[in-house]
């Protein structure tokens, strides 16, 4: 077997773009091993193709504590089950690419949608090195989550224009590549940090610094959608404090802006001038 | 019935939080109209919960043109359909008011996720004020079916660490809250713009005006999912003559940046130190 960096320079070196790319659709079951996003939590919350697959496995291999384990009973509780905490790559790939050619049924289980923050890509780009053919099966990601549990939008007219899937700086996120200061500098996106709990408090001290209004709402929603799920409201200024209060290290969507309170959005366009015409009707 | 825009300073101005956030996680089925994300358009991309909620429904509203009609015939064949396709708020909200109150099952589809672009909320508030329950059911965006067929991921290590949803000034945004400029700008954004495809080649022209590397790749997939699903790939200098040229002015996820290209990337730390050890295997 070669270096995974090598195989990931092999793959990326290829000037010609993968012919699966032209000839299958997002969505489309294909040969080989899927790398599923296993959506925020609740079962219900993985998609019909997901569930199919998920079900059809011999062998699933998932992202321990952040898949719920409700999902694997519902779905794949006949399956053998592996969870990839504390695996590296030179454990899963000959585990994944054994059980496959031995002609055993394998999934990988990723939390949310495997498209952010999902490093599925140099498992994927390992296995087509020997030979195991991948894809991937899109998910709901933790913010879409987090935002119906609040009842809103992450856009909402008048409020929040853009939206940022950001994390902030830390062992793999230089200084100079944190952009949280900037995304809520422009007053306009609704920021979601992912991957940041255990470093909210520093992250809310760093947009004090910069002069932002400690006022700014910010909520987090914690494990949204498990059953355990549970909202921290609070403002750049308190809720790092609120946050430690609840106990809460990871597993926290954090979210800055006033879309999560859905505060003073306005009507769209879309249906009409309703709000700007006269009153014709009153019922109530 | 009452103005909606009241409807909306009503429900904004409460100071107190709608105790279903509290009580009730995201992907629970609650009581009344729920606004479910249809997902990108292949019907197995649909959650599992929002399948056996259009499965259930008497009246399905939906976006139309927007939603896959082989979702529609799907899972919702002997339901009433409408599209909201033309349909304002005034002719929508009773629409689905009548039919709750008549006790059919109401569903409202939206295409995607109902968090990005969907207005959702106004429909949501309006019904409320009208005291027929409205919850919120995730769905996959647009932008993960993109991802999922380019075989690539929105972040990236060491390429891309953050992810933005957009779209471009028009009718409803002004020029000074366009933001693709500042993401394109930042280096390690993967810009998803939404709501653009009519308006790639100016965009491109701004873009270029500010002074950006017109060799920067852009990746537009249309139709993510669908059958006719297609990807055009280009440059900042080239995408948007590219669009023209393939004939679509709308329905394309235009991409921004390397990740849709998963150019480059390194290994995450996620998996151990694989990359950087001694290679003690060759077997090819």
């Amino acid at each position: 077997m070669t270096e995974p960096q090598d195989a990931i320079d092999s793959a990326t070196a290829r000037s010609e773009r993968d012919p699966r790319i032209d000839e299958r659709t997002a969505g489309e079951i294909q040969e080989g091993i899927p790398f599923i996003g296993a959506g925020p939590g609740d079962p219900g919350l993985l998609t019909v193709t997901g569930k199919e697959l998920v079900e059809a496995a011999d062998l699933v291999v998932h992202a321990g504590s952040l898949v719920n384990s409700e999902l694997l009973s519902e779905f794949c509780a006949d399956a053998e089950q592996v969870s990839s905490i504390g695996k590296d790559l030179e454990e899963l790939v000959p585990l994944m690419r054994d059980a496959y050619e031995d002609g055993r049924t394998v999934v990988r289980l990723h939390s949310g949608d495997p498209a952010i923050y999902g490093a599925a890509l140099e498992q994927m780009d390992a296995l087509e090195h020997e030979e195991v053919p991948t894809y991937l099966v899109p998910g709901v990601t933790s913010a879409f989550a987090a935002s119906a549990t609040l009842r809103t939008q992450l856009t909402l007219n008048g409020v929040a224009n853009h939206v940022a899937f950001t994390r902030p700086q830390g062992k793999t996120l230089d200084i100079e590549e944190d952009h949280i200061n900037e995304f809520v500098e422009m007053g306009d996106v609704t920021t979601c940090i992912y991957l940041g709990t255990h470093a909210v408090g520093e992250t809310m001290d760093r947009l004090l610094d910069e002069g932002h209004d400690p006022e700014t709402p910010v909520t987090a929603v914690y494990h949204a959608s498990w059953p355990d799920e549970d909202i921290v409201e609070g403002t750049i200024a308190t809720i790092g404090e609120k946050l430690e209060d609840a106990g809460y290290r990871a597993s926290a969507m954090v979210v800055i802006g006033d879309a999560a309170r859905k505060a003073g959005y306005e009507r769209s366009y879309l249906y009409g001038d309703w709000a700007n015409r006269e009153q014709s009707e009153a019922d109530d």
